[in-house]
């Protein structure tokens, strides 16, 4: 990631949060306000890379060693001079460059007016971030986010796609009810209903039959369908013995 | 979007502005700090949707009308209760919901610490965001441009099975009872519970959060939940007027 004379240390702090999240390394700043870098360099909390950050005076010098050079910004208020790729398809692109062994540079222009021509002059292609015309300018630090989230969402796919198997797995490990225990259930709430003069006697078959469409359509796990046979157990033993709070 | 006790004006201005840029409207803050609250909505250049922010004290009233709540988190710290969808997953799982009428929340929790458990149990499932195990974490601002952008760019392009799977589950009858249907039915169901002496007072904390969980689980439609309510209505009535069947 490269940020072209990025102004708010906080920009830059949280640019630099978005690499840790998204597990980017590199960061380079051309052409910094040493101030503001040297503040944000400093902040409480500035993740590991960023002190590791390489410093150059110019965009040229930054992109110097990579073989593909992509700009961020939004497109309307000019008209591009190089190919245009809209961010879904970067890391397509991203991982072929790399997988051929090249080096890919991501460069994002200051808060105040993102890449300049002369910038731009240094890229291979820009990215488009698809924002809403009537707001398209976005924060630095989110439009990095969003970018690296696209990158590693791709190529972290395979790492993800265990980890929530995983977490399916663990959501689906209690196992629904079976028949029987919604049938036990069935029976249960059925008597609690006539206790409670609930269900008229003349509405028991109907009731009983969407009763048991409805314990079936909820998908009720053995765990809880046992946890509700027990409430309901309760509420019958009260409604045949009676609670401290009747008159 | 709502945004649970949110900290940092500068955060509430950023996931503003990233739902400017993506083409969202309605803000919801629910349990703000007051005085960074008002910071944050009379900052400079602070989008028109920042103003039209409605406000509530908890995060039931923010949720009572949506359909499909879905809370926002790293995973990393802690063990989900609810199913849990990959970022990547989300724009089918939310398209659904809008195709078939529901309201959709994406919720986010305080910088501090993100969404408590018991924010937690007003959701049906929750993203998770792709971040690296060394720094999960992500700023709230960048966590809202992340999920939007994916929402914008990717509703409805990419059907994910087996992943969004569990929280497809939670969505999938037609009419899901919202937010504040499931909470008035879990506080009638906790009357009787008390009054069957089901739920001993100490234990009743624990029970109201299992109770949250369990339903929104259930995917219970809204007629359901209405008959429920009905049901459990009744048999409080009996419990606290005595039924004929008592000695």
């Amino acid at each position: 990631v490269v940020l072209v004379s990025p102004r708010n240390p906080l920009n830059i702090g949280a640019a630099a949060r978005a690499m840790a999240n998204f597990g980017f390394e590199h960061l380079h700043v051309a052409a910094p306000f040493a101030p503001n870098w040297r503040e944000a360099r400093s902040a409480i909390g500035a993740p590991e890379l960023l002190h590791a950050a390489q410093e150059s005076a110019t965009l040229a010098e930054a992109v110097a060693d990579c073989t593909l050079v992509v700009g961020s910004g939004t497109l309307t208020y000019r008209r591009p001079e190089q190919p245009v790729v809209a961010l879904p398809a970067l890391g397509a692109l991203v991982e072929r460059e790399i997988a051929r062994g090249g080096r890919v540079a991501l460069v994002f222009g200051s808060e105040k007016h993102g890449l300049t021509r002369e910038d731009l002059s240094h890229c291979h292609c820009l990215v488009e971030i698809p924002t809403d015309s009537r707001q398209p300018s976005m924060n630095l630090g989110q439009a990095v986010a969003v970018c690296l989230y696209e990158l590693a969402a791709r190529s972290g796919a395979e790492e993800q796609g265990r980890e929530s198997a995983a977490c399916a797995q663990q959501g689906a490990a209690p196992g629904n009810a079976s028949g029987g225990v919604l049938e036990r259930l069935a029976e249960v709430v059925e008597t609690v209903m006539a206790a409670a003069d609930y269900s008229p006697s003349a509405m028991q078959q109907a009731n009983r039959h969407d009763l048991r469409l409805l314990l079936r359509r909820l998908a009720i796990r053995e765990r809880d369908a046992r946890r509700m046979m027990g409430l309901f157990r309760s509420i019958l033993f009260r409604l045949q013995h009676g609670s401290g709070e009747e008159k």
